[in-house]
């Protein structure tokens, strides 16, 4: 049975930056995120899609080994078109499609309820807080979220955040969530609500992680080629809830190490569109990033 | 005789930040830059100021053993005003009057012309040239400069960029400078051009470093107290340079260690107005600092 639940959207994007453009490529936050968990160990994604999703791309999720009976099926796959500016910062929403997602609501079969990691990947505050009142006895929630939920759901999103052991969000979110310029400031007052841990993402520049009145900064890998940074963040998640699972020690210590590679695997993942280059490395090149992770930063 | 010349402005600053105001403050890029060089060195400041230059303010800089002897007085001082929004990013200045600064054409005494260390810090780079030209035989020439000479004066600032060992730019600068997005692309073109070592400044993300093929990441120290930030670039640029003039050792590692002391001593720099922390604190408050940065990235 998977140990691990992934909560997320499954989607196809249509992406244009400065170095190419993807059309109805797999996306989505869980997709991502499951794909990034699966070097470490062997996720079930909770979603849905449409009769209109390619069966490759479920091949593609079943060739990593993760589980997918707790996808359902409905009318349409979810889809969403955004692009990038020269700065490749932040992208800019075209259109979003709901479809099936606009109705949602998750149903965990027997054996996922008795998951001991999850992830709740980006999507709408209520569908996180329906999984944890579903999953019986959890050892570590992370969760994940975005500005969207922020502007539009903030009351529900303050609800699970309360609930989780382990809160991420980027720099722009925290600074928005809490009224402060101030990234310090941010943590603390999210540590407040009752997560143990709070990672910022700061994208190239890395993450900042505070736990046990203690701060770590995890570097970006400097990257020469960006072409899509498009589900970074959830790579970046994924990764953090795949090796804790995988080494079951929620040290601080260990902590740090889940957040390089959450860094590593996030910086593969924007070398180039979609889950292509997620689906070429090995573990080897992981290790091989890993380390040069500890090599730019000794002094 | 002072080994470790910094050439740059002497100014009077009027800040306002969400967080207080100074007026007619202590300012410019040498007066930071050499009192962070001095709890390293005794440096030489290479400036120019007028008849209003507050008595104070130089007794300031003489108590931490700074040489004032190459600072000439004519009329009236440089004086710049400024405010940061919300998020103490960028500043927006709101008025120059560059008075001695206009016609300054630097002379440096038989003394300094046998400098061995020489931080250009912000200034016209047609006077950054002028102190190449009238040095004789220096060991190590840092430089630092900022958007508004790449806008107006490319062609001198390529000129001096060619002739030095040590390049720092920001990361907006290096993106408009070499104009592409991605910071490693934009430190190869420096490194191009002749420096050995480029290191870009990210402000509350720490610096990177390119020297020797190899890449260095130093994060920046994690503040609850952001006052002013004005003057944090200097700072760094003041300590990397003094602490190469006392250690001269000029390998990669000590770099890596000469950056590091660079964002300890900005990261103080930051927490209040003016030079008012920089004049607070001991040589064990830098150290205790530089051990922290070690733990918060250990993993």
């Amino acid at each position: 049975m998977s140990e691990v639940l992934i909560l997320g959207t499954v989607a196809l994007d249509t992406i244009q930056t400065p170095f190419g453009k993807a059309e109805n490529a797999l996306g989505g936050s869980a997709s991502y995120a499951s794909f990034s968990a699966s070097f470490f160990t062997q996720p079930s994604i909770v979603s849905v899609i449409g009769k209109d999703f390619p069966e490759e791309y479920l091949d593609l999720l079943k060739d990593r080994k993760i589980n997918l009976d707790n996808i359902k099926i409905e009318d349409k796959t979810f889809r969403w078109s955004g692009s990038y500016e020269f700065d490749m910062n932040e992208a800019k929403t075209h259109s979003t499609e709901l479809n099936s997602l606009a109705t949602f609501k998750p149903e965990v079969n027997e054996e996922l309820k008795n998951a001991r990691y999850i992830f709740l990947a980006n999507i709408d505050p209520d569908i996180q807080n329906s999984i944890i009142e579903q999953v019986k006895n959890p050892q570590l929630i992370v969760m994940d979220t975005m500005n969207f939920w922020i502007d539009s759901k903030k009351e529900p999103l303050l609800n699970v955040i309360k609930k989780v052991d382990v809160f991420i969000l980027n720099e722009g979110e925290a600074r928005q969530l809490f009224d402060t310029p101030n990234l310090v400031t941010a943590a603390n007052k999210a540590l407040e609500l009752g997560p143990k841990t709070v990672i910022i993402k700061k994208g190239e520049h890395g993450a900042i992680m505070f736990m046990d009145n203690k701060h770590f900064n995890a570097p970006g890998f400097p990257l020469e080629t960006v072409k899509d940074p498009t589900g970074a963040g959830d790579t970046f998640g994924g990764a953090i809830t795949g090796y804790l699972a995988k080494t079951k020690d929620h040290s601080e210590q260990n902590f740090r190490k889940a957040i390089v590679y959450g860094s590593v695997l996030a910086s593969f993942n924007a070398e180039d569109f979609s889950l292509n280059n997620l689906s070429k490395i090995s573990q080897e090149d992981i290790e091989e990033r890993f380390n040069q992770m500890k090599d730019i930063r000794e002094f």
